[in-house]
């Protein structure tokens, strides 16, 4: 068997900032003199206890990732450290079981965004701003990752998105670290002009402000209200936080490069045009029927459009109004562009999930070409992507993994109904795990819902999705397969 | 321009087929003293006229089909011909209009078997017979095209199922005819056989069991009554056609192999194995639930079972009871069982549509390829079907075919919503006019429900819908690339 201690190595690595991240809600909680602070002291120690002796026992090990660890690496740490995060959950609430806390870590961790919680406007401040933080560790950490682990895996296409500072020569470490400070520094950078936004222009108070900025650019979705964005029945709020969650879903490596003097790079990269477009026509079109058939005033159209629409597409999953039911009113035509939205996502590269919108330009490039060869058979066509040709064997893996992500959230749908959920909530639930978007369709897990009244072993099914559409499915399925754990 | 005769002598042809068909109804109405039998003769009479005129203004074109004649001729008859199979439906039924009587006869010929009629068990033999002969048609329309004019326009890896006996030299015209007769043979022996069983043993009256007979072969679903066979409250009747829906749905070409003395193709073909295995896990588990959550004898169970799950998988449509519903006893699992099975449908070159088995098998083993090509990035992997490497170009064709298949659901779905229909109601109309199978899911247009009521709209949607689905997609599509139209 191969050498699993650089494995323990990482995952004590990143076990021990996630008890330095507990500090923070400890420290608020303390500041706001809410006995709950004892509560992520002890979760931080005994998370830095585990990740310390983790470090210790597996020093020895060399930092050289073959494949197979690097898989085993990335879906092992994924599933430890929401199982440390849930630990505030479960001391701080006496209600709250183990399966539910690792649901809502999961949840916060992925940036998928379902809840199993009520009550939040009553909640400490502490455990709002766990929520949040984990969702925003996971957004910075996907984003890492999409750049250095899955482009080496090769997991469904990510290899297009390789770069060069990465590349798994040692002399480039340097260069590595550099460019991944960049990217944590642009990420912290956003989420302070988000905050100060919603504060300042938005009126929202200091808590409420960073948990939002936090979630918003982590398309994660956790607010600090039961009503969601909603609550705060701002136009202000709802149009900050839109230009922050499609500031989110854009590949953040464009940002340094606009940093760096770049800025054509972010203009002309296809995946944002076609995202953009995307979503400035899905929001024209939920505008015009809320309008026209919704009996709302233009701008108030737009307003709700513009927020429910990009909060499904991007997957941050907050919403303003339950938009599921504008069905009733309009006719079934929104609920099916949101409900297809949800499965498209945002920009490889970005913290949000979904299929991704390159994913949706290859499969159209291939598509287009299926169409003019049936005309010339024996022409020869090359795919093209971002203006470039698509390097071999990347069309076929992105093809797979469409094909994998229809499977996967079908056979979820039939495990989730097999645990007594009716099929719209089975269906929808599923394909909100699996595309991190949080909530779901109907009246049980729905925007106006929740995710607590669900059996246990559902629970457990759907954190099993969203691990899997975090790490883009085949990370996660490479280790079913036999080959895999045999030398 | 491309020379259009060829397309218009062979439209001609099929129009005086049709014209021939249509004869028999009104033999029959005339035998049993219907009136109805006038109207038979009429539209025969016009369909007849119009298709002579074709042929004789035609005749002077070659009979040699480039590409592009073959696309056209083929998506411009399966318009034309529901066109004036129409006919009788208008002359016959004074509140009938022209949008419901195409719908009717594109779900007939398509073998789809959606409804606009109600009253069913009143109607004259004539209609009856009419609806059944039209999807009979169809059928065996489908077998033969499967095997000569798919594979040839090498539509979504039909290219796969080409037989020597119809390439495209003209010296083996005499075979092609040949194996078609067979073919042909082949299908109204089994068609005799299950309406003399369904009689026989079955008790159904003479026009029942000849039209169920039809439409069971057809695997098209219309049925002489509103309950459709759930009517006959017979378990013999629901064996025997359960059994004819299976038969429906192997490819055919298997038959004649058999009867030529090669029985073990049929045995030995992975597509009929991952068929006939998908059929027995979908009984099975179905089965299993009625039984324990849904309080039904464990033979009672089976039954309705087997019936209505092998119905909606091989796209069929009948029903014997308003399987939706099950859902509210057992959970979703079963409605998503179900639903997923209705995109499968039967094999390539049999009558069942939808993406059909062979599909998956490729996109299985492409699948599992990517799986293993993660573990081994450099390592070499051919993709087997049926025990032989796949093709150059049939892999990519079916992952295109898939991935459009998703799409135009997706976009038929929004279409219908935008004709004020539920999401529900969109969304499964959508998937049961591209999959041909016929009942949708919800309160109006499931297995209880009927297409009467939908808005015109949605009804050419649909019957647009059904033309896709039964072309297998690119067909129709390519004629919507500008290229085709240019010289
Ligand atoms: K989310
Ligand atoms: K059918």
């Amino acid at each position: 068997m191969f050498d699993r201690r650089p494995i323990l190595l990482i995952i004590g690595f990143l076990l021990s900032i996630l008890a330095l991240g507990m500090l923070i809600p400890a420290l608020v909680d303390f500041m706001y003199g809410n006995p709950d602070w004892l509560v992520f002291l002890i979760s931080s120690a005994l998370t830095l206890f585990i990740g310390v002796l983790l470090i210790l026992s597996s020093r020895s090990g060399q930092l050289k990732f073959s494949l197979r660890q690097a898989f085993l690496m990335t879906t092992a740490s994924w599933i430890v450290l929401p199982g440390f995060a849930a630990l505030p959950f479960v001391l701080a609430d006496p209600n709250m079981g183990y399966t539910d806390a690792f649901f809502e870590a999961m949840s916060g961790i992925t940036t998928t965004g379902s809840t199993v919680m009520t009550g939040l406007d009553l909640m400490p401040p502490g455990i709002l701003l766990w929520r949040g933080l984990l969702q925003w560790l996971g957004g910075i950490g996907i984003i890492i990752m999409a750049l250095t682990v899955l482009p080496m895996l090769r997991v469904g296409g990510m290899q297009m998105f390789r770069v060069e500072a990465f590349e798994a020569q040692e002399k480039v470490v340097p260069r590595a670290a550099s460019l991944a400070s960049w990217l944590a520094g642009i990420y912290v950078g956003l989420t302070l002009a988000w905050a100060v936004m919603l504060a300042v222009f938005g009126g929202l108070p200091a808590l409420d402000a960073t948990v939002h900025a936090m979630t918003t650019i982590a398309t994660g979705g956790y607010s600090t209200k039961d009503a969601s964005v909603g609550h705060f029945r701002s136009a202000v709020v709802d149009w900050i936080i839109v230009a922050g969650m499609i500031v989110g879903s854009i590949p953040f490596l464009l940002y340094f490069q606009t940093v760096r003097g770049r800025p054509l790079a972010l203009i002309r990269d296809t995946q944002v045009q076609w995202f953009v477009g995307t979503v400035v026509v899905g929001v024209a079109a939920v505008t015009w029927w809320l309008w026209q058939d919704g009996g709302m005033s233009p701008l108030e159209a737009l307003r709700y459009a513009a927020f429910n629409t990009t909060s499904v597409m991007t997957g941050t999953g907050y919403a303003t109004a339950d938009y599921w039911q504008w069905g009733g009113v309009v006719g079934g035509a929104p609920v099916a562009v949101l409900f297809c939205l949800m499965f498209v996502g945002g920009c490889a590269g970005s913290t949000s999930c979904g299929i991704k919108v390159f994913r949706f330009q290859i499969l159209g490039a291939m598509a287009a070409i299926q169409l003019r060869r049936l005309l010339q058979p024996n022409g020869v066509f090359i795919p093209y992507y971002n203006k470039k040709p698509i390097q071999e064997g990347v069309a076929e893996a992105v093809m797979a993994f469409f094909f994998m992500y229809a499977l996967s959230v079908a056979f979820l749908t039939i495990l989730l109904g097999l645990t007594g959920l009716d099929h719209v909530t089975a269906l929808s639930g599923a394909a909100t795990a699996i595309s991190n978007v949080g909530p779901g369709l109907g009246d049980v897990i729905g925007p106006a819902g929740n995710f607590a009244t669900l059996p246990d072993t559902a629970k457990w099914l759907l954190a099993g999705g969203m691990l899997l559409g975090r790490l883009e499915l085949f990370t996660v399925l490479v280790l079913f397969v036999p080959r895999f754990w045999r030398d």
